[in-house]
């Protein structure tokens, strides 16, 4: 039994999701380890992470406009020290993942076939986010 | 230290909560492992987990409801190749949970008293799911 | 490879967010393992986990007003045995999480700078909870 890690930098494009299922999927076949657990774990309070769909981009809009919809910028927020997107950024961070940990069998991630591992990006201005990659097995 | 890993088929009998505590305390007391981490991973994106109470099935009714409620169906969503439950059962899995790990201790899941594990289906007419079991320990 | 377990007693002082970072980060300087996985397990329906920006607290109340507005006491809920911040607080609890992990390198929490380790207590008369500690590395 052994383990493996790695900081991860990722710098969206654009606010919402953004998969990253490939670069996960590459470090796992780097390090040799076939039988395991993966743990993708985010380092910020502004981005987070989750599971999606990764075949229909309409889906994907749709759920970056309806979490813009439930935690709204212009709501009657007290801290807004780093702008209007602060705060909704922190509330949709809450609501979905910070970590999420994924098994890894035959040297290949546990996912279904229409899941894709995405970095849900919430300040409007992306800065680099750096994403910590934990693998244990043999 | 070793591992166990095993797919477990579920198809829930109807939309909502469908508790399977059980197969995965089975899971692991087969593993004759007493000690470590057990991982649960969701292989969809329309079908989700919770760790939720288990005694008053009221309870369970109404997080249904709730949920049916902040993700409704009939909302404007561009994506609904699949009908009009497809987007609601993205948007509810995105709020919950696609994975989950429990530690083990004495060769029992670490849960308390009144904790149930939940499949929370989210499709109207339930396909069969694969829920991804992983287990670490000594 | 070795583990370490322990549950760890919190009494949060009030509902809303309560930090326990440095108890986390003492039981993973206590095992002597210095790289691995630790996961912190809730063992409650109606309080969770959650990790947030540490610096701010005007961030933190309003996350708790919107947990507050967004799962609202005196909805028409069908379970409220234990009164009517019973159900918000199943429901608050779904949406946040049971269960996070967080990576360990070189002896500390991989946490990002900004980021602490929050139980968010739902109840009005926050009872003592339990959180189960587990870690695994070497």
């Amino acid at each position: 039994m052994r383990q493996a890690s790695r900081l991860l930098p990722i710098r969206a494009s654009r606010p919402g999701l953004h998969e990253f299922t490939d670069s996960a999927a590459e470090f796992v076949a780097a390090s040799g380890i076939s039988e395991g657990l993966l743990t993708i774990f985010c380092r910020h309070t502004s981005a987070s992470l989750v599971i999606q769909e990764n075949a229909a981009p309409a889906a994907r809009r749709d759920l970056e406009r309806y979490f813009a919809q439930i935690a709204p910028e212009g709501a009657d927020y007290e801290h807004d020290d780093e702008g209007p997107d602060d705060m909704p950024a922190h509330l949709r961070s809450a609501l979905t993942q910070t970590q999420i940990s994924i098994p890894v069998s035959g040297g290949r991630l546990a996912l279904g076939r229409w899941q894709g591992v995405y970095l849900f990006e919430h300040r409007r201005d992306p800065p680099e986010r750096t994403i910590a990659l934990h693998l244990l097995g043999e």
